[in-house]
């Protein structure tokens, strides 16, 4: 299309333009998907519990709460006892923010910045830096960059993260229900292609069988993306499998441009099947609030969007296996998952997950493989 | 955000951004999209009557494609007869049009460019310009103006434009169907704040009660934004008017920026429904192709969608009148129309509709006023 996308000033990050950003946060600016968020029992309680049940570690300090939205993370924090609240963000839901700092009389203590945290400048260091950045798998949206970026500009040296602590999860599954809504939508899309081949065909002698190959692709797009789902607990075929362990004080950005890591996923449990099968892989995430090593949490809290817990707006990360394994006398799967940012995008993942089926007496299925796009 | 669009090249029109075209035209480039508008047999089967059925006036002649998609009505202009065709498109969708011209032996005689018309060059003036440029009310999207660019900049003296004329069409409408469609929106939305508004107070004592004026804003965007519709015949109250008329070889800018009449609805049918109602109306658009006064069409073609017409992919555009009018003695409805361009987005317009009801009697009805976004 010609359009050529202008560089932000992210300098340390050569690939983020202007039209990504723009699109990236229209999404996130109307009260609609804020309402979503703060309607998110999980994520309100947690971030909660872990700011005033760790008061003692907020009274006098300075904190910055990265991506405010609303505020809410703000308020709990100027409740908390905080002397000085810094919120930046960047979509127009700042707007949201100020007038709510100011109806719940924090706008002595809160100042809303209505501004990337790239671009922003503030008058002094932080002792804290809080910050609800996670995506369905964690790195989803990639806005942990921010934080990361944050944490490296103003961030004291014996500041703290909260979360402090962050887990990626991965685990089989079956579903017949999740993978219907994919095959769904492939069918109807595969209609709708013979449709438009059979009427200009028909009414205008216009061939347009060669875009067959292009309109594989397209088809298949669906079935090589992965997608947002809520997992039932019985759909677990075996316990989730740590896949990344991130030290918010510590991890860099390159730790988190690209995650690989070999693992194996036991079964344990096979869903009412004939034979048993796995159709999907599933990723969510934890954060943790373990305060930093100069002030730890009194309380330590756990936010996570496991399958086991509590719904939450975020659900997990599903990623279909179009043929399903047959699961007959299978008790572990053997499993590398490798992700790196794609190039035309950098909040999206390429996300190859390879696994082989392991029998109980030993024996290997063949070694499959398939890159999927986390976007 | 801080986000400043940089100005297109489209000088006479001072408030293009890049960002819009970007997100405008990424919508247009997938191949899904693309099948949709060929699937569409009004669309389809007009153009190729009113191109094929004149192909005296095609043959060795040079014609301009814009906007061409995968390029069809390129390769009808060059079926019948056309010396030479320029297909120029601004999506990625350009790459089916380039494709499809090889496949279908067209490429000697159609040369697709990837380009928005504003910025394109070509070799040598044309005799005819083709495009199909409609949106559902005529001027939604906006794409006439690349058209009329492309008429002043290449189109000979004596040159054609397919289509020729152009009208657009408002109806009065009962469907509660329709309406009940908006207003599910709006009471899940509602739902929705109630929702967060008490779980952030109960779980963080956080208030968001004084955002109630951003959120009634947001919840009726739906019911002041018109929206696509598919009007049953039953529904139709009365005779559509035609509340504009194009000729596409003398029409200006100015003409399509802003469009205002003052009319009146006959209601000469009522739907089943005591009293006798109207909650909505409905717009759509004819497209005719006469040809040209040096060069007349042998077969007139006319492609609309109407609702007394077969089903296309435009459909209509909805207009609800939020508070149902009481038609009981009613026989016409004293109307106008204020449509012009919104300030944040050029794409788009705002469309005033002020009604009052006349009675049997000549006692007229209170002058209602709505404005609606046609986004």
């Amino acid at each position: 299309m010609g359009f050529s996308g202008k560089k932000m000033s992210r300098e340390w990050d050569g690939v983020v333009t202007e039209v990504e950003d723009v699109r990236y946060f229209a999404g996130y600016s109307t009260l609609e998907r804020q309402l979503t968020l703060l309607s998110d029992r999980i994520r309100i309680s947690s971030y909660n519990a872990a700011i005033l049940g760790n008061a003692d570690n907020f009274a006098g300090r300075v904190v910055l709460d990265v991506g405010c939205g609303t505020g809410i993370l703000s308020a709990i924090a100027a409740r908390a006892g905080a002397k000085k609240v810094y919120a930046v963000e960047a979509t127009d839901a700042v707007e949201f923010a100020k007038k709510l700092m100011v109806a719940n009389n924090l706008d002595d203590v809160v100042t809303v910045y209505h501004n990337t945290v790239e671009k922003l400048e503030l008058p002094e260091k932080v002792d804290i830096i809080v910050s609800e950045f996670m995506g369905n798998f964690l790195l989803r949206e990639s806005v942990m960059d921010s934080v990361l970026f944050a944490r490296d500009k103003f961030l004291k040296s014996d500041g703290a993260m909260y979360p402090s602590h962050c887990k990626m999860f991965f685990a089989p599954v079956y579903s017949e229900r999740l993978a219907e809504d994919v095959w769904d939508t492939y069918h109807r899309n595969l209609k709708s292609w013979e449709v438009a081949a059979e009427v200009v065909f028909d009414l205008a002698g216009f061939d347009i069988k060669s875009l067959a190959g292009e309109y594989e692709d397209s088809l298949t797009t669906g079935l090589r993306s992965s997608f947002g789902v809520e997992v039932e607990p019985p759909e677990m075929l075996g316990p989730a499998v740590v896949v990344k362990e991130i030290d918010m004080l510590t991890t860099t950005f390159e730790d988190v441009k690209q995650v690989k890591k070999s693992f194996e996923l036991k079964i344990d449990h096979c869903v009412d099947q004939k034979p048993p099968k796995l159709n999907m892989f599933a990723g969510w995430f934890s954060a943790s609030f373990k305060g930093s090593p100069f002030a730890p949490s009194l309380v330590e809290v756990n936010c996570n969007n496991s399958p086991l817990n509590e719904d939450t707006h975020w659900g997990q990360e599903g990623f279909l296996v179009r043929e399903p394994l047959d699961l007959t006398n299978v008790d572990k799967i053997l499993c590398e998952i490798d992700m790196s940012r794609t190039e035309k995008n950098w909040r999206m993942y390429d996300v190859r997950v390879t696994h082989q089926t392991c029998s109980t007496d030993g024996k290997l299925g063949p070694q499959l493989s398939t890159l999927y796009t986390l976007c």
